[in-house]
Parts: C-alpha cells; sequence; structure tokens
C-alpha cells in the first residue's frame, strides 16, 4: 500500500523502527491481540479497508487504547467529540487525535489561522471554516475539532450543510450541530475565511468563484479538489497534508508512549 | 491640553527631554521656523486646533519634514494613500505615518491580524474591516493604510459606506475606493472580522446585535462607543488605543532621527 511505503522509506522516521507485518485477514485479530501483549511494540496501525464492512470497526476497538497510534479507539474518538482533551483527572495525560484532522489543525496553527491571543480552547473565535466532506475518518472530527476551538464550521456532503458551532459567545463546552435546510455550497464558501476540501474522485472541482478574497484553502483528498485559479483568490493554498500527516503519527506515538509512564501521585 | 499632560508625565519619556511651548497663536508661525531651525530640536507637535480654520493646514505644512513627527506633511500624507513606504529608492528611510492610524496597526499586528505568512504589505488579506469614522485624522487614513495592507476595508460615516481595496486578488499596488450606494451599518458590520469606531459624542452607540460572532472589536473614541455586551459577542474587544499611540508617537521621533543620518552610498 502507498502508505505504508511512504512510512517505510521516510527519512523522518530514523529513530523508529517500523516493521510492516503481512498477515492473512482471517488470522489478523490474533495478531492485533499479541502486539497489544507484546512489550517491543509500542504502536499499531492497521491498514483499512480489510473486509470493508462493520468487521473492521470491530478489529479497530480490539486495538489497545494505550498502543491506538492512529486515535480510532472509542474512548478517544468519545474524548474528540466531547471535547474532553486529557485522559485523566490532572490533565497531564493528552488523548489521542486521528491524524489527518490533527494534520489540518497543526497546518492552521502553522498558518496562524488559530490565534494565541485568545485562551486555549476557545483560539479559532471569529473564524468561519467550509469543509467539504463528512467522513467519519476525517470530516466529521475535523468540523468537531476546529467548532470544540471555537469556530463556526460549515460541514458539506451530498446530503446538504450543517453547522458546528459552541453557540453565541462560544458559552457551550462542547459544539452542537444544527442543519441548514436548503444551504449549499453557495450559501457557506462566502462567509468562511478558511475552506478545507476532501473529495476523492477526478469529478469534483471546489468552485473558486464563490470564495471570499483572500480565504485559506486546503485540500486533502489525493486529488486537486482546488484548479490553479485559486491561487487568483486565495491569500494561501495548502494542496496537500499527507506530510503533516505521518509527522502526526509520529507525535501520536511519542505521545501514547508518553501516556504509558505511570503518573506521579506526589 | 490632555494630551500634553499625559505626555509630560509619562515615565515612557524618560531619556526624551520633551519642553511645551505655550505661545501666542498670532506668533506660532514664527515659533515653527525657529525650531525647524534649532538643532536641539528633533520633533515638533502643535496642538491643534489653534485657528480652527484652513489656517491650521497651512501651519501643518510649515513643520520641516525632517523633524514631523506626527506624519501630517503633504509628503508623508500622499506616500500614505499612494502605498509609498519609503522615502529614498535604495528603501532605507521609511515614510512617516500619522500616529493613531498607526496605533491601530500596531495593536493589529499584536493581535496577530496581520498574517506573517503573507509577504510584507499584503499581510491583511483575507480580513474585511468596518471603520466607522471617515475623519482626515484618523477614519480616512486608517481605512487607507488597511487596504493598502491587503484588507477589504468599509469606511462608514454619517454620508454613506464606502469600500476600499486593492481589487481582486490584491493586485492593485494600492487601494482604490468605491461608494455602496445604500449600504449602512447592517450591510458591512456582519461581513467584517473586524470592527473599529471612532465616533465622538455620547450618543453613538454602535449596534452589538450586527457584530460577527467572534469579532475583533476596537474604540478609538475618547467615548464609549461600544456597549458592555460587546464582550458577549466579540473575541477581542480594545476599548482604548491612547497610550499606544503615545508610544508609536516617540517611534515616529526615533525614525525621524534616524531618518535624518546621511545615507551610505556605497
Amino acid at each position: 500500500m502507498v502508505f505504508s511505503e511512504t512510512i517505510l522509506i521516510s527519512p523522518i522516521f530514523s529513530g523508529f523502527q517500523f516493521s510492516l507485518r503481512e498477515v492473512d485477514r482471517e488470522d489478523l485479530e490474533g495478531h492485533i491481540l499479541a502486539a497489544n501483549e507484546d512489550e517491543k511494540v509500542d504502536g499499531i496501525i492497521v491498514y483499512y479497508p480489510i473486509f470493508n464492512s462493520r468487521q473492521d470497526q470491530y478489529l479497530q476497538q480490539l486495538i489497545d487504547v494505550g498502543k491506538d497510534v492512529e486515535g480510532l479507539s472509542h474512548r478517544y474518538v468519545f474524548n474528540m467529540y466531547q471535547n474532553i482533551r486529557f485522559l485523566d483527572e490532572h490533565k497531564l495525560q493528552k488523548s489521542i487525535l486521528p491524524c489527518t484532522p490533527l494534520a489540518i489543525v497543526k497546518v492552521l496553527e502553522y498558518l496562524k489561522v488559530y490565534s494565541t491571543i485568545l485562551p486555549y480552547g476557545d483560539r479559532l473565535f471569529g473564524h468561519s471554516v467550509t469543509i467539504v466532506n463528512r467522513s467519519e475518518v476525517v470530516g466529521r472530527p475535523l468540523a468537531a475539532l476546529l467548532a470544540n476551538d471555537g469556530a463556526s464550521v460549515y460541514s458539506v456532503d451530498v446530503t446538504g450543510v450543517q453547522q458546528y458551532t459552541r453557540g453565541e459567545g462560544i458559552k457551550k463546552s462542547r459544539h452542537d450541530v444544527v442543519d441548514k435546510d436548503g444551504w449549499t455550497l453557495e450559501d457557506c464558501v462566502p462567509l468562511s475565511d478558511v475552506v478545507i476540501s476532501g473529495v476523492p474522485g477526478e469529478d469534483f472541482k471546489f468552485p473558486t468563484r464563490l470564495l471570499k478574497e483572500g480565504a485559506i484553502c486546503i485540500n486533502f483528498s489525493t486529488e486537486k479538489n482546488f484548479g490553479p485559479e485559486v491561487k487568483d483568490k486565495a491569500s494561501i493554498y495548502v494542496p496537500a497534508v499527507g506530510k503533516v500527516t505521518i509527522i502526526v503519527l509520529l507525535r501520536n506515538l511519542l505521545r501514547i508512549v508518553e501516556n504509558r509512564k505511570p503518573l506521579c501521585n506526589g
């Protein structure tokens, strides 16, 4: 698979040992359980799809929470949607976030869209974001993450537009979601200072004419969702986030190793 | 006068010698010309209004360009509107900007509204700003400065709304101005992520209900243009900029002293 090969040859992996284990899919459950117990294994990645059915979600939940570098365990996913950022009451162990959504957060931090003037947790207040993609893997968790950080997020897919926010004055502790009946890209893109697109397939082209002048545009699809004319209207255009995603995977690995250390009780 | 007293007692002025000269207004012209020649004087401030007529503008233009800390000389004002940032072709001597507009620029830089990711001169691209005040002293120069830096600026006064921009994709080298016929605050405030108000008098209260969620609000009026409810809707509220204006005055003084040094020809 492309992703695994990318990781194997990437020089940023020096210092990390990565071993690719190819097993029969019927034996995978046993191999995951063995890796959970194996003290030489710090983190586990499973390359999906395997059965391409609900069974894949069952396999995801088999991975020990302490070795789940991809942040797909129910506990991590629950924390993400609920805006619970730590695993322990002393707020020393950070909950793990899924790699591609977190990579896009890191890109937005690098681009200074996150305001360091505002308190941690509210740093996207004042920003309106359109995300074209509402998959469970990237689009929906990303909408939740950005709304939990204070943004007003328009989540768009073929079924329509939803708005994710923490309400007026971001007074709520986590986001909620409202359907924007009858809304399309025509309604939400002109209001957005950040537009993130991740539509698979070559057929989709983002309608650049709708962009607010100077918007920040980020593509996370393997296809080019934005045409070359985006550069005339966007202030910043990020054509891909794959390399950041790999770095974030390493970060998650370091984080879960850190989290496994016993907490001080003093 | 309040401003002069503020400056005299301010501890930030240590290291600077400030002498207040009170003269009969009929003698002012001669005193300005003498100060222009006086080597012990680095910068000159005149407290207006004096005649409260066109004569005051005549007096402004008497001050030597090399001692004009307030940036009111025609050459500086021309450069500001034309987006000419340097006095010399080698771009070593920066042109002087008027204190209150520059103070508001510095506040916006501090608040990270200026994106350090974008090239110098384009760092407000993507931002929409409403300025309620179009005086020659603050509102209009400020609109020009922010539009020259890439913002889309709505300038509002009792006569209506004007938009200042560098055009699509900020391709123009300086801003131009279009009248937005029939527009009011109702039209431009909901589009603006920054709102700056400087309306004199107690009667004006900014209509907070129009604010975009999480907008940045700055007041430069001596009156409180924003009511206390602004804090529920703005992400950042700056109630006054007077102290920054004084610092900027000192900065301008240092700048003109620097500018008087002969340029290297090597």
